[in-house]
């Protein structure tokens, strides 16, 4: 009965119709989440929120063990916060959200406005980040050397008013977690920041099994007056670049503007080098674009809201107290199981339904692992599994698994682990089937990217690390076929050659890429 | 040596000289939170955002094992969500902030404007509050009787534009969970609005050991729009009363607004019938007016960051190593203890400073216990425990209890639920010793709060539950002497002789206070 459903009721839209379309429809239909009817912001729907929840409880642990401490600043910055700094305003200066009144009232013809009595002297600012309020902060709870290093870090929603929006990937108001912190010189400040990249390239390569560059961005990407910035940077399906999480060294920039110093052990007034860094709900967008299929989502399991769920395929008769027992007598070995270092999630779905459709809105949301469980399953001890992971191998139905129940919850774990270090050998595969290494110079790489070539995964080179008008050259040669360097890795691999764009001696290689 | 701590380092201010005062104190020198530069805003540091922290992971635990599920909704709320329901708009118009540009430009002096080419067509109010647009999400969610009850929860930062601020109380910005529901009819809505009620009581009563009386609010005092709101109210050391949760059923009101309707099982469209109810970091104020005393703030172990923090007594010479070895032994235990249904959170503070200046921070803060351990502790397997719930009972130095390590270590679990029990003992007795039963006529209320009495807490009085005018006349009595109702206890006690408001018979009780 079970193993053999008829209908597949697969996504709206295949990935190599439309990617764009594809994205939104597995946005859509697994119910993630929806536009909101105010512009440019989405609502964030229980299941989108909790892959959320996973990535904020497993990050943040990550965050706390590696010293750093939560608080909680203000949403809005006035404005004067921000003019301290040139570079840093003039960056977001043209996408921010200002609060001028603090009132409102009827404007008489049924409707309301801002009350002109109640103007705010000066400007609020919703903040697009937070260097300049915590920098205030900063300079107020550090005194002498002995107050550092201060590690601090919030989980917070800001606001960068974009003109073109997709959902989780652009967002005028989108949630992330910003890590602050100073330090005594540019060497604690540099450990810093690499420390967090690298606490970012593990979280996406273990928890969201997403393959990533770790990597430095070039001048010209930097974050507005970061001295460096480093990335980790993701291959979705169409072979696009996702910038899934930035590190930045902001050498005494932002310890200038907002006055942080330091009584150093000479009793000398000095100041700090802080860092900052940041990923978001822009991930989750990354989520879906490396492990969604024609089929919807494929949650890894670490960030799964629920790892399994228990389908009883209930006849709404005297039968179903018997199967709703023995479902529930499995859900609570589930439970009490461990798998990739935390106790499993598991929920039985007794919601009404018809069994068909209940089945593929949970494999759209890419939940892991379907146990059905039918009457005569019940019977025999036995469970229907269907893997997520598994599903796309058969193109007319789910290939179903039917086990003895203690078989499965014998190895239950082990086969999420499976699943887990599977979805990440996967697209680690694709990923690297993707980048072309044999791209010499100028010319390769626009016969690569131009037109005629359907080739749309990523170029690694190699080059001299130019600067200023050099780069900007280089830079234009690029964005004529929409391309940018996305990083210069870091894995200490050697480097030799030639760079393409100045004919001087290379000294790193790039990734240069199309990009989100 | 540490069993006679010469030097108290005692709060700067006492509740009894100026309570206030005290306030603040408590949430400065404990390292809560402070005043961020931005109007009404705070910065809440580690320690205070630790507890919120423990907070949030317990009540969320509560809000979902009652089937409700976390959302993210926007942030901006448009004018015309707001406009569609008076009642409400007009209850947060006046303390509302407006955004009304997107962007910024140079004003030519040095400094930067509002561009006024960027002015929103339509302006947007950051959110006091939510109904507004979960309802219009609800009106896209909800078709059929199928989909009631949505239960839908969101952890959120909310505005209200202040005119007097006091941090955890009243600040502008503040953060908290609003839990929105809609359901089928009355009857399903109002068992959920009490439903909510009670997990907020059994909330308070837990884990912050905070009393409440759960009631339901004068009509006077409802939220705007609702057709009843529930309450608890906390005592606070000084008399006045803390709202510390609201639960709101909201009838049809904002269902219209929003036209959230459902095909009921007869096939007639039908207006749903809504709720909603929040707590927020309000409720941190009054964890330190409950339980905070002339050292500080007193943490119950189950919101505690730290239930027990490890103090060695380290002297920068070559026992240090053999002292931290043996404190690190101790923690490793601890923190394989179990009590109060979690694992025990343990920290060992390995901190530079002078110890008794550590030992006065973590009293300030309220960690439940501290154990102070020298080089002579460690050689002869003791500990010198302080237990901060006790430390008052001495007036002159901290009652350490020297014990052999095992011993403490065998009790520890037992030990946090004595101080969690016992801060509600305290808190209660104090309350319900300050509650003054025999109010029997306006004259005798008059003569409680009037000029000459020093009498600071409740009166519990019958009446007759006037509406209107009616009920205008008793809140203008009760004004004159800065009175408020602050709810009619749910707790079913017989009711019976004449309202003194009124004259006509009583028909329940009431809470009368001043209030924060």
């Amino acid at each position: 009965m079970n193993q053999s459903p008829a209908i597949r009721h697969a996504l709206s839209v295949k990935r190599s119709e439309d990617f764009a379309q594809w994205y939104q429809a597995v946005i859509a239909e697994g119910d993630m989440a929806e536009e909101s009817g105010v512009r440019g912001c989405m609502v964030i729907k229980p299941w989108g929120y909790g892959i959320w929840e996973r990535i904020q409880a497993l990050l943040d642990a990550e965050i706390k063990a590696t010293g750093h401490d939560n608080c909680y600043f203000p949403l809005f910055i006035p404005l004067s916060f921000f003019a301290k700094e040139a570079e840093h305003v003039e960056g977001f200066a043209k996408e921010m959200a200002v609060v001028t009144h603090h009132r409102l009232i009827a404007d008489g013809k049924g409707g309301l406005v801002p009350d002109p009595d109640a103007k705010l002297e000066e400007p609020l600012v919703v903040r697009p980040t937070s260097e300049t309020v915590i920098g205030a902060a900063m300079s107020r709870w550090i005194q002498s050397w002995r107050d550092l290093p201060l590690l601090t870090n919030q989980w917070a929603n800001v606001v960068r008013w974009e003109m073109r929006t997709r959902m989780f990937l652009r967002t005028s108001e989108f949630l992330w977690q910003e890590g602050h912190t100073a330090h005594a010189d540019k060497a604690e400040a540099m450990e810093e920041t690499l420390k967090m990249l690298e606490v970012y390239r593990a979280f996406a390569e273990g928890p969201l099994a997403m393959p990533v560059i770790a990597g430095e961005k070039p001048e010209n990407e930097r974050f507005p007056g970061a001295d460096a910035t480093y990335s980790i940077e993701a291959m979705m399906q169409d072979g696009k670049a996702l910038q899934a999480g930035t590190s930045h060294y902001l050498g005494t920039t932002f310890a200038q503007a907002a006055d942080i110093r330091y009584q150093d052990r000479e009793g000398q007034q000095t100041l700090c080098h802080t860092t900052s860094w940041g990923v978001s709900t822009r991930m989750i967008g990354g989520l879906i674009m490396t492990h969604g299929d024609d089929d919807g989502l494929r949650v890894p399991p670490q960030v799964a809201p629920h790892q399994i769920v228990l389908l009883p395929m209930l006849r709404e008769n005297d039968g179903d107290a018997a199967l709703l027992e023995y479902c529930e007598g499995i859900r609570k070995e589930l439970a009490g199981l461990s798998a990739l270092g935390e106790p499993v999630r598991v929920l039985l779905d007794k919601k009404a339904g018809k069994a068909t459709a209940k089945r593929w809105a949970w494999v759209k949301k890419g939940v892991p692992i379907i146990l059905e469980i039918g009457g005569r399953d019940a019977e025999s001890g036995q469970v229907s599994v269907l893997r997520r992971d598994r599903l796309w191998r058969s193109d007319a139905k789910p290939d179903f698994a039917v086990r003895p129940r203690a078989d499965f919850i014998a190895d239950a774990g082990a086969t999420l682990e499976d699943i887990q270090s599977g979805l990440y050998a996967e697209a680690r595969e694709r990923r690297d089937a993707n980048i072309r290494r044999d791209v010499a110079d100028v010319a390769a790489l626009e016969a690569l990217y131009g037109e005629g070539s359907d080739f749309t995964g990523w170029a690694e080179m190699v080059w001299s690390r130019p600067t200023g008008a050099a780069l900007d050259a280089v830079d234009a040669k690029l964005k004529a076929h929409k391309l940018t360097i996305r990083n210069t890795p870091m894995d200490g691999a050697p480097v030799s050659g030639t760079c393409p764009f100045t004919g001087e001696p290379a000294v790193e290689r790039i990734y240069v890429a199309r990009s989100y």
